[in-house]
């Protein structure tokens, strides 16, 4: 029995609110919802609030309720059920009395994992028999679903109520179709059902707040959190998690490779407020102790269906990664560099055959449809280095993912596609363009890229250059990358400092391609600075807790704060 | 007598050598010169060093011999004058009894400085009557000297004396013309004399090694120092000046506003290995106490002649801002940020009159070319936030600029182009073109641009976004910008983060815009990384401490990284 694991209690969690910032739930009006918000107050005569009273500007606000100090939270209990009753009430799932994968029972009942397990557990939904219970599938149909109106609701940040005009640049968006005033709900149906957009939300995960992922709307970032073999704790984890998302996270994808993985995956999924992704193969080949020629279907398919009846919102899955491609790899400069497309190159030589994961596609949509978990197509072959960019093998790979993002979408699984990597700045517009035509506009996804290769330690920055530019032409998230990248695992500093790099890199994008009200926080925190009212500058920022730190590192009395 | 003043001896002047490296020195073909580089030991089969002999990897090294431990140093009687010879040799300057500036005599002669000024002053050199000593001078006339001999050798970075074929991506050059395999001092020579790169080089700072600006050229960065009224001290400059060059810093401003400017400047002028840039406009004004409205063109220009005495070897002068911009900018939201160009602006309003930079601008050519000072034309109205960028006031100022650049260029003076700023990332490229065409392709030197408002204590990443991307359309030089800006005062640490970040930056868009040879280290690093080379990974990192202990903090034991 394991006695070594430590597990979160309310004093591991960060609450603290954000300063001069008060949480708002904006009412839907199609539905009986509530969107969270932040407000942020400021001594701004140029502006008013909705409503014309008061100066504030709204923000988006991922940081869920950990950031509002009015709700009562229990981490042992995990976060309220948002979004129970809206998927109850289209009475097309039904509770399970047990979990269906064999690996999940093990660990239910085994007791010596008692003391580490959440405590709170529901049964499983699943969809009745013949259901299909995507956010695609009801878009298809025409339904505009609670989960629609709320991200149309947030991605709107108020802007649609204020009543000043609002200075912004036109930005240049390479064919994007945002509409220019305000993000309404049918829009959102209309991407959705149009499969531009994908809003993750699997129906075992109803405490996380919706949010969607498409290049019409805001540039969304991703954390990657996760135990290894040596490092960490369920209460670090979880932590991470709502670190994460405090400072800007949209989803958090959990990559552990350690011990208790599923019970530190309910843990994170519990308490989240943004939907989880997962990389199942990485729990799978713990399963098989390693061995990547030891992999079967069998047992992928039931950590499939464990994680999909936890609630993780997408899997990352190597599909595209073809038995042809491997040689293509054999001249490059640093191979394969994907884990997952690694492990999947090995079983595909040991073999010599496709990969279970490419033949067994249509079944695993099967799966999928009946959680509303979606995929996230991986780039097994993505580039590891600027010399490998933009080659055979990377565009091998994405040529499958298109035929397998048909595939998905025959079985309306939500689908968007990974990409690179590491690209030189002039050859990343060229990844854009290729990803839109071979997967019919579904949304992109990538990691940096990084525009060169000789900056460990500060990686998060060659990547926040890559991930600026490829979210300006069009790609709908960027997965964070810290200063640790190739030299270790990120701890709590370096997850904010990634998260809050790839959040302005996101902006920067919004900026760029004239998402409506992208500008709104930038011209209010440049009146500010112009006015020498420090407190709203900070107030104002990303990482307010850092603009105050090294303000006062300089200048250290408090009144020339407000000179 | 103020003995306050703290000053540089060899314990506070940073001389470690850089890991697995030694200094190297090519000799010139044309001329008798020895061209510094570093030259990094890996143990990578791909490649062989020049000769066929051992592997190495060859790297732009702009850190002097400071980091050359067979050298030695004293930073009382500064580095060795390795042009002192060159410039004698040519013939046409001749060396004054004295100190030509009121101010610099004032200095000199008054006791109660002894303490603090550096002991080893030699008497400053002028061109002889009728004269013109400019780099461009020479140029023009069909003259290959040995400081553009040493930049070719310089910039080639040995990738001319290589066996091994050289992997590398085409790069997107948008019109700049390097060549593609190595650049010539003839190519040097002809870039120079028809005005697209500047090197920088006065004749009274002998210690510089040649560098060179301009978009033919790989991309060069430049680290702002300098003390303020209520911090820092000459040794603290001086020892900022040597780190930042460690780091990478192509030339160093001193922007110093506090006490004893001009020993400071004396200071880190004898002890740098880099050109030293100023804006004169400031010392000026601590010499009538800051009350703009009292400077004159006699004040200005006694500062001139100081400092061209000292040895600086390029000039910001804001002589492009006139007094019909002034109320472009009412209407913006920040007004004008830019220092010069509110000290400016408020002496235009004063005297409402035309600035004395600008009236008197061809009596300032007349100056700089006796000493081969080089102008670079400040953005008085350079925008300070997102909505500001690309307006009437900054365009019609860098139109002022193209004007002032022919006015400079008939008088044979260097001349580069100040840019912004904070500029959305679809707005930038309309600022590269709109200077090169309004100046006549005189090189460009930004400030960023900052690509976001919304992320001060980030603003290092929010600029290297813009950096990179403005270097890629064409800049040759990037300004650094701290984790500080906005906020505070850069310390050492800061200092490093942005010096790294913007040679990331510039070396990304070396890589974009396909410079001969700029993808070798790239690709060695890479093979390192995949090989599991780990202390070849470290030490062909822009920063290999850094990298050594972020990896160190995850996997502390020393065989984790022969692993």
């Amino acid at each position: 029995m394991d006695n070594t694991e430590k597990l979160p209690n309310s004093e591991t969690i960060t609450r603290t609110p954000f300063a001069s910032s008060r949480k708002i739930y904006v009412p839907g009006k199609l539905h009986d919802i509530k969107v969270a918000m932040r407000e942020i107050s400021v001594e701004d005569a140029a502006i008013k609030g909705p409503g014309g009273c008061g100066s504030v500007v709204t923000v988006y606000d991922t940081s869920g309720p950990y950031s509002d100090p009015d709700v009562e939270l229990d981490v042992r209990k995990g976060l309220p059920r948002l979004r129970e009753k809206w998927i109850m009430d289209r009475g097309d799932v039904e509770q399970l009395n047990d979990l269906s994968s064999i690996f999940g029972k093990e660990r239910l009942y085994n007791s010596d994992l008692d003391h580490l397990r959440f405590q709170d557990v529901k049964k499983p939904l699943r969809a009745r028999a013949g259901k299909n219970v995507t956010q695609l599938h009801y878009a298809r149909q025409g339904i505009i679903t609670p989960e629609m109106e709320y991200v149309a609701i947030r991605e709107n940040q108020r802007i649609d109520e204020l009543r000043e005009e609002m200075f912004q640049h036109p930005g240049q968006s390479f064919g994007a179709n945002t509409p220019m005033t305000h993000i309404t709900p049918e829009f959102v149906r209309d991407e959705i059902a149009s499969r531009r957009a994908v809003l993750p939300c699997s129906i075992n995960h109803p405490e996380a707040e919706p949010m969607i992922i498409g290049r019409n709307f805001l540039v969304k970032i991703n954390a990657n959190i996760g135990n290894s073999a040596i490092t960490s704790s369920i209460e670090e984890e979880v932590e991470k998690m709502v670190w994460a998302t405090r400072w800007g996270a949209d989803t958090v994808m959990d990559l552990s490779t350690g011990k208790n993985i599923h019970e530190t995956r309910e843990w994170i999924l519990r308490n989240s407020p943004v939907p989880i992704g997962t990389v199942p193969i990485y729990q799978a080949l713990e399963k098989v102790d390693g061995r990547a020629e030891e992999l079967t279907w069998e047992i992928f398919k039931d950590t499939l269906i464990e994680q999909c009846e936890q609630g993780v919102s997408y899997f990352t899955i190597h599909a595209g990664l073809r038995l042809h491609h491997v040689p293509m790899t054999a001249k490059r400069t640093t191979g394969i560099v994907s884990r997952g497309g690694s492990i999947m190159a090995k079983w595909c030589l040991a073999h010599h055959t496709e990969s279970f994961l490419y033949t067994h596609f249509e079944e695993t949509c099967e799966l999928l449809k009946q959680y509303d978990v979606g995929f996230s197509l991986g780039d097994g072959l993505r580039p590891g280095c600027l010399q490998d960019a933009n080659d055979e093998a990377q565009f091998g790979e994405l040529d499958t993912l298109g035929q397998l993002t048909q595939l998905a979408w025959k079985h309306d699984v939500q689908t968007f596609i990974e990409g690179p990597g590491h690209v030189p700045m002039h050859m990343i517009k060229e990844n854009m363009e290729r990803q839109l035509k071979a997967c019919g506009e579904a949304p992109f996804y990538t990691l940096g890229p990084l525009v060169t290769d000789i900056a460990p330690g500060y990686d998060h920055i060659t990547s926040a250059i890559g991930a600026a530019m490829i979210g300006w032409y069009g790609t709908a998230m960027l997965c964070y990358v810290t200063p640790k990248e190739h030299l270790g695992l990120p701890d709590r500093e370096d997850v904010r400092e990634g998260v809050v790099t790839f959040k302005l890199a996101a902006h920067a994008a919004d900026l760029a391609k004239g998402h409506p009200g992208a500008q709104y926080r930038d011209n209010a925190l440049s009146r500010a600075r112009f006015e020498f009212r420090w407190q709203d500058q900070f107030n104002l920022s990303l990482d307010p807790e850092k603009a105050v730190e090294f303000h006062d590192k300089t200048l250290p009395h408090s009144n020339a704060k407000v000179a």
